[in-house]
């Protein structure tokens, strides 16, 4: 069965094949339990039909009702993203703002009509694909009708071009079922954003989401080749081009635009060749900027090794057991053509002068004709605790986790950090006493600074916890904007990053785009309350 | 004495120092002659201050006086940008429509006062870098009034940031006085298009420039970290981010908006460390065909050549004397860090798996410690053909010499190219009759396709070529946008390629980004005409 026919979970990210059972659940609880000492327990998970929902305040015309439908249950699923704090209030069955209908259509002119439907009668609509977001970016706005329009119907791939190594894909496509289709074409996206199991790519351009490569092209932004998209005012169609100069990038535009200022129904995406050869090290220093000053020389020296994650002490000990002083590095070389062996040596002598150890015999070269690599060691362990996400295991337990994102230039990077760390650090201690944890580790990283990904933890109230999240995302947003990072590097806008991307865009830059969107989308239907307010 | 301070050339490309001489143009014409049988003798060449020139149709304030002149020389070298049917008209004496005064703003508080008078007294702006444009882009339109605001006193590095690898640079600065600042550094940008000795930071980020990377980072998009602009609505400044997913990014909007949003007075940029390491080859192939199919396979195997120039068999034969059927191909790489010699032997590989054909001996490695590689043999005499340009030399002999520049994916390149030079060659077959050459190379190539770079030239008839030019130029536009490419690949729009342009780029596009223009620039005073019309 195709990932976008499965049933989606409603308090866990995924399927609900992907939902952890009571039993793990409630080993979870013993474990919190005994290091917080304060007993909790797996909340039981309610029925999706036991919930109430509020009456759809719309009716779908009969023209509309093959793929358009108000639907309870599927309206509840399309209430929230995979925020925690989203999945914790499903999980209670806390509903209180979902869309009045959901739209599944499975064509262009299905697409075409049901927005024109909800343009003209006034319902405002939220583009969906995998409902991955985790910036309330899928969540129905305050309005007095919302539909929801799901692109799961409007998947698949159209057409293969091996000479140029791309492909037309349709914007519903799940990351897996794309993988499944170009695999025995010996081709690859190589896009693997954290939440690939269940997004796509109509997402992935909405939102630029950050994917595989570490270096060099970061984003979907760079895979991009052309795109369609449905707007109020019509279609909008790029053309196909490898490169080109004549005028500002019109899928520029569009990406980032997070639903905005339109649909994507498609996009010609850039492919690569499955990789063949792969050279990986982990490699540890002795400190934290140890470490960045290695990946600074690395990236800086356009090695573009495909994985250069740097993980904190405290992240290096969590994943793979070290001193919880040491850093360490996870660099990764691919190829489907060249031998990689040349390029991590390199890599590892940089990483030395910065201070980095690794033995010789701990560089793992495969020249394409033996097993994997990469999967041992530290590396293997931290490459399980990157995949193993399951945020259903402690839902409800009364933690607060969270993560946030940036990106800072490398001369900026230390005082940041440092700036982070303490803004966000004593709001955790105020907020949650003992017991937290933050933590960071690069997920990308160019010539001129990298891309740091913080990670918080710690025993919340159960009962508070909203209350408790909001005061500190508020730190740490305000924390990163105003020492000079992004408000997000690959998360997206969504709503909940309004207060921190309203102080670090360019004003002329929101009003020129919400000029554009508002010549396309007039009646300002389209996902209201995201990255602007429109008036 | 600094680039910008010396004196412009009205007739040919660059400085009154770069003029060839009496000489030289009589042994050009000589050449011509005998090659043509028409003999031909180089036109006079008139004195700036004998040209009649229209009165300025604007008066300039008092306060503005110390920057802002109607004196005829600035604006009869403020006429014409560098496209070679500019450089004829201006030899001729022909200056009918010239800007009605010039601003030489010297701070960016004198920037801001010039255009909030040009915007509130009514007269267009023409923002003007380098003056270097070969599509119109700094042409006066026709208007009422004209001020072109030229940014030569807003030159200079403000500030370089090693760590990051990034400078703040003003947008006026001339490529060559910024790398005599970065080269004590040990830094470059790297970034030299054809025009580099004459051409502005300001007017490569406008037009997008394509530069010296062959591969991988080909705009200055890539290259620029941030900027600031002035509107007629005020200040647009980004932040410094290395990468960023907070909406559609700010700087993408105003990267190939060519003037018509905003003056650009200053940018971070990304360095590069200077180079030590490099490694070349020339190889040569049986024909066009299978140097492109060697190319396809080096680009995609994303070995990231820094230069992968591929010259069909006509320019192949004149530039290094090749055998009118073969194909020149000329890889390069190079780096500040990490010895090429593995990078080009994988790259050549693969060009032999094309037919591609090379001896070892030749395949050229600097380790860093010796001299200077790629300037000998086939190569450099390549280079130096590259370098030589100057317009003047052949200037009112009748030549009709023009390029265009385009991208296509790979798939489609054989019968583009095909198409192209049918309908082109026809053309000029019809408008020259015999003598014509019409050759391509590829300047900059994609994983999923190259960038052809047509040059055509043939002799045309004295006082006829504009009527000439317009006829081949049409069915080159026409020729590339009907097979599917883009009208510029980094020559930019201008108001020379709006046919194509139009056609091209999505309308809704136009639509959106005419209202961002019109929220920013609401009396459409700047560079009217160029990518759009604006009502």
């Amino acid at each position: 069965m195709a990932k976008w026919e499965q049933k989606r979970s409603f308090w866990t990210w995924g399927y609900e094949s992907d939902e952890p059972t009571e039993e793990q659940r409630r080993g979870v609880a013993k474990a919190i339990s005994a290091r917080t000492g304060v007993a909790v327990e797996p909340p039981p998970i309610p029925k999706l039909a036991d919930i109430a929902i509020r009456s759809p305040r719309l009716e779908v015309p009969s023209n509309l009702a093959g793929w358009v439908s108000t639907d309870s249950e599927d309206r509840l699923l399309h209430t929230y993203g995979g925020h925690f704090m989203e999945l914790l209030a499903a999980m209670r069955g806390q509903f209180d703002n979902p869309p009045d209908a959901v739209a599944h259509p499975r064509s262009e002119d299905e697409l075409e009509a049901t927005l024109a439907w909800a343009d003209a009668a006034g319902h405002k609509v939220v583009p969906y694909g995998g409902g991955t977001s985790v910036v309330w970016g899928v969540r129905p706005p305050d309005a007095e009708s919302v539909v929801t329009i799901d692109l799961d119907h409007l998947g698949g791939v159209v057409e293969i071009d091996h000479t140029s190594r791309a492909a037309r894909v349709r914007a519903g496509m799940l990351g897996p079922d794309l993988e499944d289709v170009l695999r025995p074409e010996g081709l690859t996206l190589r896009h693997f954003p954290q939440s690939f199991p269940w997004s796509t790519v109509g997402g992935w351009v909405a939102t630029r989401a950050g994917g595989h490569y570490a270096t060099n092209q970061t984003h979907i932004d760079d895979m991009v080749e052309s795109m369609r998209m449905i707007t109020p005012s019509g279609w909008w169609e790029s053309r196909r081009l490898p490169g080109s100069g004549a005028g500002p990038s019109p899928d520029r535009m569009v990406i980032g635009s997070e639903g905005t200022l339109g649909i994507i129904s498609e996009c010609w995406l850039r492919l690569q060749k499955r990789p063949v050869y792969r050279a990986t090290a982990g490699i540890v220093f002795p400190s934290w900027a140890a470490g960045a000053e290695a990946v600074r020389l690395i990236v800086q020296s356009k090695l573009w090794p495909s994985n250069l994650r740097l993980l904190d002490p405290a992240e290096a000990k969590q994943s793979a057991g070290l001193d919880g002083k040491q850093a360490l590095l996870i660099a990764g070389f691919e190829s489907a053509d060249i031998p990689q062996g040349t390029n991590i040596q390199a890599a590892v002598a940089l990483a030395r002068e910065a201070g980095g150890v690794i033995e010789d015999d701990q560089i793992r070269v495969d020249d394409g004709r033996g097993k994997a690599t990469g999967r041992e060691g530290a590396v293997g362990a931290w490459r399980d605790s990157f995949i193993g996400v399951n945020a259903g295991l402690t839902n409800g337990l009364g933690l607060i986790v969270d993560t946030f994102e940036t990106a800072i230039t490398w001369n900026r990077f230390a005082e940041f950090d440092g700036h982070v760390r303490e803004k966000v650090g004593s709001t955790l201690e105020r907020v949650l006493g003992t017991g937290w944890s933050l933590s960071c580790r690069f997920t990308h990283v160019y010539t001129d600074g990298p891309a740091p990904y913080y990670t918080l933890m710690g025993p919340g109230k159960i009962g508070g916890e909203l209350e408790q999240w909001q005061e500190i995302k508020a730190a740490a947003t305000e924390a990163v904007v105003e020492a000079g990072g992004t408000v997000t590097h690959h998360h997206a806008v969504g709503r909940m990053h309004r207060p921190g991307y309203d102080q670090q865009r360019p004003d002329l830059f929101a009003q020129a785009f919400k000029a554009a969107k508002q010549s396309l989308d007039p009646r300002a239907t389209l996902n209201p309350g995201v990255l602007f307010d429109v008036d």
